[in-house]
């Protein structure tokens, strides 16, 4: 069967997350279903990240077996079609090698959190970004960022439901940059822990806020222990941002989830 | 009476505009009310610019009056309170001079027009951008605007509906840049003609499709005649950006419109 690749932007608000689940909705079942609406086919779309409930996808990465041949620009516009008037939108649709898996062959993913940093509530933001209505300092969330770079038991700040076998991963990048009143916040690794990004900005918020020293960040980590995590940031901030295939620097074969 | 300056954000999708009109929901008329919940006042809500239904502001200014003083910071607070659920956020208010007049004192509006340059629907930007699904030339598009930048006569870029009793404006910028899937449009004068900003985009818009030359955009100036416009750019990418008070650097004291 002839394997496909998506690129997908979907606003999360309304769905309780990409995963198909009993009498919810989700972006998986969305696809499915504009699937089925243009080849009558019931069909397996496989994503690269499951995010959770609210939580927004700029370049989500699923792949899907089709019974035939179609051109792909065909299948993008079908399904845009077809997806209406659900906000997912198909923005790239490929031929894919038999082999592709879009979670298990992905050698990075790509996050971005944005945080609104002013008084005001956001109007043309609303439900895109966190609200944090006091100064945070971006420099010293930043700091702090960097001692969770790199390879570590990331225990701390993995969800209880997390079902992955081992919580060490390999954080490539971890950074805090302001625009602004933005502060915005890109997470790198080839994978995540479940709700990782939101357990890491919660944690960098308290930094930003004064609450956390730069160094508390780093206790946090070692201690290895849910209970030392700052409170989980809402999911309206995030976006799965870009999914990359390609040769990763160093493979890890424990590191197998699927993230946020 | 103490007089007061708003900077003013707003999503304009669920506004029949700015101006107060009889039995339509306007943002002036919104922020009325929510003074009048605050302090019990009947005030007039001035703006800067009268936005058309479905236009954003990222930056509107407003000023307003009441009968006593109070701390800039507690108006914005309360009125950001009684504002909900209106998608409209006063983002500062400051005390200003008896002679502040928003419309105007303004020295300078900014507009940007966003365009979602792309074939699958916007998702995430819906209400926010205007979707042009084939590739636009922003390069052709940006060497046209420049035939508009200057003093004209703007008869081909004015609503039939324009009160101004001149057409002479003195168009400080017009650039167009593309930042990945996005054209953004932005239109710098010390004010605009009615519909002056989505006129000259829809024009611009020809000359990106290669429908008109980029002489042609210039041919179009020079006819002074509403039949020579382009079909006229949709409301929902427009943004009041910014307005500047300041010394101008050349006083037209005939253009005295506030634009979009």
């Amino acid at each position: 069967m002839p394997r496909y690749r998506l690129t997908i932007e979907y606003d999360g608000t309304s769905f309780a997350g990409w995963q198909k689940q009993p009498s919810v909705a989700s972006v998986q079942a969305a696809l499915e279903s504009a699937f089925h609406k243009f080849t009558g086919e019931v069909v397996d779309v496989r994503g690269a990240g499951r995010t959770d409930a609210g939580v927004h996808a700029l370049g989500q990465v699923a792949h899907v077996d089709l019974a035939r041949v179609w051109p792909s620009l065909k299948i993008r516009e079908a399904l845009n079609f077809h997806l209406q008037p659900h906000p997912i939108a198909i923005v790239t649709c490929e031929n894919a090698a038999d082999d592709f898996e879009a979670r298990f062959s992905a050698t990075s993913r790509h996050y971005l959190y944005r945080i609104s940093n002013r008084r005001a509530p956001p109007v043309l933001d609303a439900n895109r970004v966190w609200h944090v209505p006091y100064p945070l300092d971006h420099a010293a969330m930043h700091l702090a960022a960097q001692h969770l770079v790199g390879r570590h038991d990331f225990s701390t700040f993995r969800a209880a439901s997390c079902q992955a076998a081992s919580a060490l991963r390999t954080l490539d990048g971890l950074a805090v940059a302001r625009l602004g009143d933005e502060v915005q916040i890109t997470a790198v690794a080839r994978s995540f822990l479940h709700s990782q990004v939101r357990s890491m900005v919660g944690s960098l918020k308290r930094v930003g806020e004064g609450r956390w020293r730069v160094d508390d960040l780093a206790h946090a980590l070692a201690a290895k222990n849910r209970e030392a995590c700052g409170p989980v940031a809402p999911p309206e901030g995030l976006y799965l941002a870009r999914v990359d295939y390609g040769t990763p620097s160093v493979a890890m074969p424990d590191e197998d989830a699927d993230g946020e």
